[in-house]
């Protein structure tokens, strides 16, 4: 069997009017979200999308197969820095609402991942209402963190910082993993978002493992995505500091981590599983995303990760089992 | 025959998912708008639409007898103070494309009315080109001119600058009329977009009247929406200061300007009719929009604006000829 | 009898040479301001006054038949935003002794409104001490609220916020009304103090209607000066959205409020009663001040306010009684 | 004869009940000053005032035998960093004219020294104007600078700074002096204006004599209040880094300005005139101000300074000349 | 026996090549000082400086005939505005660790004054910990006090604000002097970190004589650095206002302070004698330091400050005493 | 031969003292750097390091067997965001003198490559004088650029910006690389400045290869510093938008710069290489630095770049010889 640890929900049209409303009326038009019908839903996730590639979700599902996703919020669309906050819950909201729906009506095929109204005019504690929410009322299984409320237009607290620890607490209760995936990324910062995730994810590492949070919650289960943005790679450059200043090696506190298999050269994925070990990684492909495009070099998608994966001549069967299957379902509790 | 001067664009659901894919990943997945088939386009002009109270626009103008409508930008979607400026630009240029696709689907009942690429990030001489395309190429009637690029979040310099100045010689040059029309609004103001519209037209006309422009630009036409915000219920309060200080009395610089009728009330109507002159009054009802509610009161829609003028027992035939065609079609040159 | 419920305090240059001096000193000669004698007092009330038009106060009130007038604050003198808080609070005391002078002098003909210490740099709590002494020690039957202590140059909380509850609290438990009008205007602002009343107006009673203070304060009396800045004229463009969400209709909660005739022409004030209806009118003149000029077109002063509503035939002399006596009697408790 | 080189002017109450209103109405009552007539002035200057120890300012001046007094605008009056500019410049125009108006009525006893509009929001070139109006055109011998037109509330330019080069040449040109003596000082700065004048003082010494400007116009002349802020009494602070870094020798530098006997103290006084020499020195009281109070040590005034001089024994008779008459003269070419 | 209370620790390059370091990776390399051996600060304080004119510290002492200096950190070199706030801590504990180890090595000829870690981002009662360490288990006899943390960027709260009771409660539980001396001084000042000095000591004068610190704290000690800014010079200025308002005379208010004699010219030291008088003044030399520099007009050093004192003829033995010796020992308990 | 294209100059402390000075008096002590001797300097590339793992730089060189070492300034050191801007390029060129002087020294050994003062308050062109005075009087061979001057405390424009292009084209003109290289990293940014590195060589590379600079510039030659940041690592992330929107493939644009060896993990450094290819990588060691730690697993430097290398088995000989010296021989023209 293969999970996919890392898949974005796809919605009908109305939900993107919708949120183009909110943003022009700030929420004068009330923040009811449109309806959707299960027939419109499952429209959605059956009908061919451009920005897919002119494939459905649930095609590239197949043809990939991949048997069960985690689905979480599309991560560039969550808006956290847009005012009055209430916008932001309320799509956020929504948003859940419509991955529960589809679980729903895929109970076989999808599991949930919660996004947090994480807008920087509410207080960490209140992000912790909705992932109550969606773990203990819709049987979500983990929720996004986004290191960067802000969206690139300030500096927010480090990961690393008491600031989160409301959020921490919370994930440690219900037990269950946090996604560091950034949202969007606003002007005047240099990145697009696409970058921004790379950027946070690798700030969000650094900070995390320079501080005390995984002691302080030895039950905390963070997932890092996009393969551990460049910490992987550069890994040996916060080697000499920790042997300089004692405590946990590096590649120790490294593996207190999970990180996915979402990075597109097999290069890339080979030097993950080398560097964190392959009981840290989960299969994660994003797909239909960003690589949902045909790879003129080789025909495929670029984001058919397990042609990679499949390529990776020294893993055994035991790895591709506990990177494709048994990792997630462990750390899900799937 | 009857010409409503005040109406906004209706358009398929495909630009409102690009424009809140724009405000997500903020040109980096590029600015190219969705292309609009005819029939795509037809449809949604017909279909009944929840937010107009679930008529078609096409339906609320033959139900009201309007015969042609001067269409806009739906001014509260315009989004011009985000960044970067590029998506701004490139969405009030397809905007306008959407309108004159309109207009030609159309072309016995629409004329097009122009929205300019009003971002903070550029200069006002930049947005003329706009204006030039829109009333060169595409046979645009007139524009809309936003005094809060900012949206509310910063003060803007009053229509009385010589700021403004580069976009009133090319309004003069290419003889169109600007229409007074603010777009949204964003926290941290107190007001919703809609009441922003009322505050900006009161600032509007009073910094208008207060300056030189229209005697710098003898030329130049300005309409303003909603009636002229609060102006004509409280120009008294105008009126002493320039008797004081000398000059052209103030109801006579009032009546320099167009107002449209888009007031909801009949006593608002005839105050606005008796106070700037029949001669200075477009029929303009926003039709279909914030008005399109059954009035539990009447049974009808509270933006039946035809009703409320046709109940001004004191208007003489010659006055609704030229309210409600003879000024617009001398004003917009139709 | 004829009450004015808009009239400002008359005072001796002392007092306005005194606050030029603390905006220069900023405290540092003392804050202790000149006492006024009451024969200078009494000069200054029956002194003409050329930015009156060359005639007194007294006299004013007398060409009308102005029975009562309630006084207040000069609104534009208040510097309500400078600092430290210490000169505003100061001059505000200063100027409400100054009115209890007054009417300590003319019992028969004036009544106290009280100026409040509305700083930014002090809390609303704060404010209350001053409505509460004018109120019980000097007999003062209301108070004005001026909805923008930082005149123009941020944007303060909305009356529908909770940051103004504790003055809410006070007026009720003084059952006393408060007046709405704002004090100055600064750069950067476009609207020179006279029109920001107006907008301010226009924004205070929009947010009230739309938020839960009168409900939550049922005894909460509130008068809104120069008959409601926009609203009224602007009413039909509220009402669908609230039949839209339900509730109260939107004239009925309108019909909370009370608003005064400082309109300046008949029109207006016609569309003002027929809106709200005469029982929540009282009449206003705000004379002498802005509208103390000759009208040039008929010969009398521009805020002979009760010509105009003598012009109106359509009231009765029931209707005519309440606006010009029975309504502020009651609601002031005179 | 007796010349004080530091005197400001006195008014009659109406200048500050107008400015009072320009901080009020910010301009929207236009900007005309108010007309003095001589008679109304000469009576100000006669009249006993509370604010000068209930003596006036003319009794002031023969009290102390003063034969011609150099009189300048009251500097914490003058309201530089307020807005809008216009109100500035306004305010400075008339107080000069008020000053014009005061030398031609004692023609024997006064000598005009101007006020230049230096708010921030205009430039540098733009404040020559006024330097040029009230010298060619009234007759004045001098002009105040104020080195922080900001009033305390953000960090000017140092007076070495090539931004006030064209005030400078502008100087040079009409060859009349400028008095350093700044203006208002608002929060959030911990001094009061009166301490604000030293420290100001204090920075625009060092600021000059570290700089070129000195060097760059050979003929600025320029005179520091209050016996130059700290300066002379820490002089020997700066004198080690100049032998360091070579140059003309820090007294030297010190002796290319002037200085005022503004001090109060004889102690103070003597160690002015010992460390920059009697020919540096200028006679000056600002009597009728801030020392126009009984001492009660004395029994005379503060602010008699000609008693603290004439105490001083080491002076010779033409040192005393020199500080009492010479020096002025020559300095001011009066 | 001649105690010189104002002295700067001198210390090894390798504390300042720290500081470089600490200032450019903020913390990341951690904050561990170097260690100093005994033999490396004694060749400190032994060995020739170029910026002490080319003579050790010890040889500056010897040459001027100092038997013991209070040593304090150097002040410019605290940088007390930079961030984070743990690099400045650190920083001011290992300053104060090389003075505590400097006393040690010389016990007869030195006495510890300490630094406090007075960073805009700890609060106050923070620092106090700092003055508790080096009081109680360093035996210091006294701590500096930095009226501006921010360094010339930002206006801090004055001295006579509530803001600094904390350090002023422990300054007397501990019942040591604190010394008046600001650290560095960063753009966009117009001044450098020496000019600063006496411009913080001007307004910490002001704002101390002021407010009602004094009284609050009967016992407080303080003593100002270099002679007390500008006031001495300027105190005639402040003495009108206090008899206005009633009071204890300036003069007396003065006096509750002490004085150091670090004035370089013997008029200077002379006029804050007689100003404050004798028992208030404590010689002071700042040697070596900026006055460490050879007077071509003498030959000696500009920072003799005994030759000056010498130089005063009127002074009695007993003054002599008290201004060596006496008055020091008896504030600082030596 | 082995040429380290990544090394940092070694300095006599007095340069740090010096430095440290210059932040705490900022300019007002004269900004004439230390005069260092050729005997000093020897001394300190030869002089056992504690903070090189007590091992000098010569030693490290040695050991490594590194022939020639390219030097550029320590930049966590250069402080480009400091105020004022004369003391950083005071510093700026002290810096590169000391290299020159090294290089002098060990004509064998050292090549210089320059810092340049690039500080926020001037502008690029002004940065290129240096640039130009090292190339063409001192004989260095490149540059290091950093694109964040504001070390972290806003958001510079991207290196695709054409704010850029006076640089690019002084760069082009000499004919010598820029090397991509931040230097510190101040609060509030959440990373230490060695992160920084990291994250902004990812930003520069993205922003240059979505931009047209090397278009604009085909002869521009860029060496991005520690592999590229996360670029290599995470490229496949950026190839199928280049195929979406066309133009030249992602990897073809990668290749158009030069990339270091700075990684300190064989794994990384395989990745590097097989990623932009041999012919685009330099050896590179930062040595001694960072990696200047003994790795308890081997017994070996964490720098020990070259037994990384050594170890990968599929390099064939001439491979090496890119590696180690003919790429960097070419490029640099050495």
């Amino acid at each position: 069997m293969i999970i996919d640890a890392h898949g974005h929900v796809t919605a009908p049209d109305s939900l993107y009017v919708w949120k183009s409303g909110l943003l022009s009326h700030r929420g004068s038009h009330g923040v009811r979200p449109p309806s959707v019908s299960d027939d419109q839903l499952r429209e959605a996730w059956h009908a061919p999308n451009p920005s897919f590639g002119h494939v459905s979700h649930m095609d590239h599902l197949d043809e990939a197969g991949i048997d069960i996703q985690l689905i979480s919020p599309r991560p560039y669309q969550m808006m956290h820095s847009e005012q009055p906050a209430r916008i932001v819950t309320a799509f956020t909201e929504a948003v859940n609402d419509v991955i529960h729906q589809s679980v729903q009506l895929f109970p076989d095929r999808l599991r949930g991942i919660a996004g947090l109204p994480q807008t920087p005019d509410t207080d960490v504690a209140a992000w912790t209402k909705e992932l109550r929410r969606t773990v203990t009322e819709l049987g979500f299984v983990g929720a996004l963190l986004n290191p960067d409320p802000y969206e690139g237009t300030r500096t927010p607290p480090a990961l690393g910082d008491r600031y989160w620890y409301p959020l921490y607490e919370a994930l440690c209760e219900l037990d269950v993993p946090a996604v560091i995936h950034s949202a969007g990324c606003k002007p005047p910062t240099r990145e697009p978002y696409s970058l921004h995730f790379i950027q946070e994810e690798t700030v969000a590492v650094w900070s995390l493992l320079s501080s005390s949070v995984l002691t302080d919650f030895p039950d905390l289960k963070i997932v890092v995505s996009h393969g551990g943005g460049a910490i992987p790679y550069q890994v040996g450059r916060f080697q000499p500091d920790v042997v300089r200043s004692g405590g946990v090696p590096y590649i120790d506190r490294l593996r207190r981590l999970w990180f996915d298999t979402c990075l597109y050269t097999q290069d890339a994925i080979e030097l993950l599983i080398r560097t964190v070990g392959v009981d840290r990684c989960l299969f994660g492909t994003e797909k239909p995303g960003t690589g949902s495009q045909i790879n003129p070099a080789t025909g495929g998608w670029f984001d058919d990760i397990h042609t990679l994966v499949d390529g990776i001549e020294w893993l055994s069967d035991g790895d591709r089992q506990a990177l494709y299957e048994k990792n997630a379902v462990s750390l899900f509790r799937i």
